[in-house]
């Protein structure tokens, strides 16, 4: 074999479950792992779906998977983990979809947590901090955590990722978890990829692919953090250009040109962004699904754009959160505060002129800047667009 | 500046004409550079558009721009070269559109060539070898020619690329121009973007960069050019693949993470082959335009992927000739022809397996495997998909 395809595969079969001899000294009972996903919206719904298959067909996994639930009464007059338990459907944020009997909804967090060795992040990423306090001296010290939050803490030392943020404050290992996040799309089993990342060892990135992968499904490993959560994030923020230009760009067929012009811009900014905070970040990450395939996607069909495109279609009128409100039943929109926050970093470091399409995005986000304002994000997208 | 950056922003420079002591010395009529763009299809008005409004503008360049129009007669018993030069239009490849008043379409090949120092190539790519065959010693001894020819020759001696070939052909330099190739978008002035490839002369890349660079059509410059060649060729084949994939995703809405990971898929062969085949390819040359944005719109909208959409709703009942003829009015598709070149290439060296997305796609094409195979190409697109 060739010597750069040789590495590629190579690189492939590594990212595949192989290593034997570990999972089979998973296989007794005692040592199986035990899995809390911390989190039921859409994506955490579909998440517990995804790894309750992987729990009952893989013996190095307990079979039950533990969801929490931020409690919610329904407009029945029933407590939504009541009618998880019951009817084994997330009601409210994945309706019609079966999660499978072994995921039990828990409105406990430490409950939820108390077992468990594999936690699963999964919320908005603007309460992943008040969790973690709650959770520090309640979980396992041998746990090991997995990051599929999207968005970016900034504090006064500077930018913080989540998977980082998870790390400190519980003082364990964080993966991440980014690709493919129409998350409606998963549920009904259609083909996507995602990608692990992770930082040091191997076989716990090998332990996260297993209880994620399945036939439609398909998980590889990267070893780069930041570089792939830094993909899940950031992209959400070219979403939201993508969806201020699709309202400019005339009919169904027209403006491919354009719209694939939009996304290999922003991911020039994401690439570009990711390795001046982080040097460590790998350019091959950028290829993985995490990156060039989620950036499609989310473009193509995300809330992100969506709520963008409606955004600009009111000419700015009707706010994001009014949107927002309207068109995603209690869904939060990542796109707008990662713009934020990214323009924070951008106005702190002097970098502001050298992010064009992320700093126009924030501007239109915060008034500042009317929708169409896109078209003339800089010399490169000219006024006669 | 931050290095990283530094030298991104660096290499955005470089790719605007800004040598001026170079130009100025191009000034005097004497020296003026005069440009024969050789074809006269859909993609080939639209080239001649773009170079035509900066010729009349850039005091480098000749005014006139020779096409050089391969005679038809019309319906109306008029030749084809009468009426582009009486009416300003390609009615034939390109109705609607006016080329520009100094666009002087010439039916005779050698006539059209004889002064000119810049020589665009723009034909189907199996036209190009007879072309150059009754080009030789008909072209000036200075002249450079470019390519924005999709495909390859497969020869005896292995895969030869059209740059080379018209190199080896006219003993003359070949750049390469690819880049979102949706002709009639560019035609509209949807704003779109393009890669020259160069092989080791940065003044020549960047006088082509000028001869196409409009407000709305942004070119730069990259070193590589096999790899921009190649990129330009084999999105083509991936956008088969994806034409035969949407007919099995259902709905406008879903199956965006589906597209997304053929693309991604493609991509990755896409790279691998070409790295194979010319190890000089650079990584940095698929975040260009010519790279993911041409794959992304290629997929998205071009004709490919939607002559191979047909094909696979009509279950390869009616032939690519068949629906190609129907569908084109006249024009050539080149994925087909491409992936069985490729085939040819990877068949002779013993690669099939390491690329099941290119030997699916011409397996289909030539009606060994059923469309629906395409969703099974590998392990990785399972049956249940």
């Amino acid at each position: 074999m060739a010597p750069a395809l040789e590495a590629q595969v190579q690189e492939e079969e590594q990212s595949l479950p192989q290593n034997n001899n570990f999972y089979n000294s998973l296989n007794d009972a005692t040592h199986r792992s035990k899995v809390t996903v911390i989190g039921s919206g859409n994506w955490g719904s579909v998440a517990s779906k995804l790894i309750a298959s992987n729990t009952l067909r893989l013996a190095s996994f307990h079979d039950e998977v533990r969801m929490w639930v931020y409690e919610e009464t329904l407009p029945s007059g029933e407590k939504l983990t009541d009618v998880i338990n019951r009817t084994n459907e997330n009601v409210k944020y994945l309706p019609g979809i079966k999660l499978g009997q072994n995921v039990v909804a828990d409105p406990d967090l430490e409950n939820a947590v108390r077992d468990s060795n594999m936690l699963v992040f999964v919320t908005p990423h603007q309460f992943v901090e008040g969790i973690c306090k709650r959770l520090v001296g309640k979980i396992r010290e041998d746990a090991e955590a997995i990051s599929l939050v999207k968005g970016m803490e900034v504090k006064m030392e500077g930018p913080c990722m989540i998977s980082t943020l998870i790390s400190q404050q519980l003082g364990i290992n964080c993966s991440v978890l980014m690709g493919a996040n129409i998350a409606n799309e998963i549920a009904v089993e259609k083909f996507s990829e995602a990608t692990v990342g992770y930082r040091n060892n191997r076989e716990v990135a090998e332990r996260w692919v297993q209880l994620f992968y399945t036939p439609y499904f398909i998980v590889t490993a990267a070893q780069d953090v930041e570089g792939v959560e830094l993909c899940g994030t950031l992209k959400n923020v070219v979403a939201i250009a993508a969806g201020f230009l699709y309202c400019f760009v005339d009919g169904l067929e027209m403006g491919n040109n354009t719209k694939a012009a939009i996304m290999r811009l922003g991911l020039r900014e994401m690439k570009a962004f990711s390795k001046l905070l982080f040097p460590s970040v790998k350019d091959s990450t950028f290829f993985e699904s995490c990156g060039v395939a989620d950036l499609i996607t989310t473009c193509l069909g995300g809330r992100n754009r969506k709520v963008a495109e409606a955004y600009a279609r009111n000419g700015g009128k009707r706010s994001f959160d009014e949107l927002e409100a309207e068109m995603l039943q209690g869904q939060k929109l990542q796109g707008v505060s990662t713009a934020s926050e990214v323009y924070e970093v951008l106005s702190h470091r002097g970098w502001l002129e050298l992010f064009p399409l992320f700093s126009t995005v924030h501007e239109i986000c915060s008034g500042l800047l009317p929708p169409s304002a896109i078209v003339e994000y800089s010399e490169k997208l000219p006024r006669s667009f």
